[in-house]
């Protein structure tokens, strides 16, 4: 069943965080990192293991705990009172809310620290070349030209004299969460050797869909489910995928998506089911 | 002669930096991030760039703008009002007083991505291997227990019932600013594949000079040539190397440490002068 292999491989990838932390000092930045990286989907990490089944790749683990520290680094600084001020994650506490500011800033930039590290280190792959494309890779998909630049965009869009459009909000997008979305489902590819377009095309059309319903959730969804504040979106006036579309425009345009995504799975016939079912689940999750 | 060097070094690495951020979006975030990275000795880059040639190694440009984004990203964030809350650094505005918070927490993440991508990337050179333990090496210096490690025993001390001793000091300072200074000595090693262990070991004198040479400045030196306010340890009450030295004993200690430097050097005879004037360049400066 679909579900139980994901919490699997969530459990799988917390547990090698854990590990991987245990080595480190015993101080209030690490205990912030820990929690950072507890909990969540971890859909990013299911679709690096998945995407490395497909191949029978290796080094899967090191990957995947690498993009869960990289968004849990991005989560952690999306959530300070000077970006968008979010007192609950994953229904919790946020880092700057259970501890302080400073400890939020340091943990996080030590949990980018940490992504880098985990991919570049040698258990990942025997290649160097292939460790250093995943760090280049990452780099591209997490930088100001990727994920950061989608932040940027966002905090811009709180400020600018009229909403985006739907072109604007989809590039918003495919940097904000798009491009660790492509990233993690690439990197089978990147770890084996393989081809990396089909799996790219995949993850373009699931990240998209991941979004959408991302707005779709943020009106429909239940805060408790959630574990963040819903609707914030709506009450600031900010344009998203349900104010452009309406909802059930979104809710087909994701189901289209959707469809691409398991169209562009096609070469790879029945052995990528499973990442069938990760593009079906962003549209069905109700967290 | 030696100063006219390090300028001409810096000059290149300016450059070289200017070059990699025009290829990004005419963005705020990037609008920060080249403020960010302009000015400075860059002697971290130096360093790279001298222990390379001492091994006529390259790819030395990339690495030397590689730390220099790593170290520049420590300071934007190192700045922030929720850290040390500084609003003049090398005689200019702060990031995050010149724009805001929210740009200065951005432009600091990317400054961090951008190191890994140029130490990643395969200009650096054509052993892969070599990069990916570039990045390894980097990661290990910068994170929970390199710099962020030194960084995070300062905040905590600013609330520790009693100033720390000197063996914590200089726990402290061989994080916060050892690993990236050890890391930039052995940087041409690296890239040369030679034996780091000399270098490290002049690394480590150096940089335990340079932070001893740092706390002399902050009491003796000249804001406006220092280009940032001095004088905070003092009136903070925090622990210093003069505190605990005293100013003489400070001053002699950091003597004794760059001969320690130069010896490291020795096997390397007259092709690592430069290397040795860096090293008493350090406690001679006065900014």
């Amino acid at each position: 069943m679909f579900q139980t292999r994901l919490n699997d491989v969530a459990a799988e990838v917390g547990a090698h965080l854990d590990d991987v932390l245990a080595g480190y000092p015993d101080q209030q930045v690490i205990h912030a990192m820990r929690y950072a990286v507890s909990g969540g989907k971890r859909l990013r990490a299911f679709l690096v293991v998945e995407s490395a089944a497909l191949f029978g790749a290796g080094g899967a683990m090191n990957a995947a705990a690498a993009v869960e520290a990289l968004h849990a680094y991005s989560l952690v600084h999306d959530d300070l009172p000077c970006m968008d001020d979010d007192d609950l994650r994953r229904g919790q506490p946020t880092v700057h809310v259970k501890w302080d500011q400073a400890t939020a800033v340091l943990a996080g930039d030590a949990l980018q620290t940490l992504c880098f590290s985990l991919l570049a280190a040698p258990e990942t792959h025997a290649d160097g070349a292939v460790r250093a494309d995943l760090v280049a890779s990452m780099a591209a998909a997490s930088g100001a030209r990727g994920m950061v630049y989608g932040q940027a965009l966002d905090i811009a869009a709180e400020t600018a004299a009229q909403p985006l459009n739907l072109d604007q909000i989809i590039e918003l997008q495919a940097g904000k969460t798009g491009a660790l979305i492509q990233w993690s489902a690439e990197a089978g590819a990147r770890l084996a050797g393989e081809d990396i377009a089909p799996l790219g095309a995949y993850a373009k059309a699931l990240g998209l869909a991941f979004q959408i319903a991302d707005d779709i959730l943020d009106v429909e969804g239940d805060a408790a489910k959630a574990g963040k504040r819903l609707q914030k979106d709506a009450e600031a006036g900010k344009a998203t995928f349900v104010s452009l579309l309406g909802l059930d425009g979104a809710k087909a345009r994701a189901a289209e998506l959707v469809e691409q995504a398991e169209a562009a799975l096609d070469i790879y016939g029945s052995q990528a089911q499973t990442l069938r079912d990760a593009a079906r689940f962003v549209i069905t999750r109700d967290m």
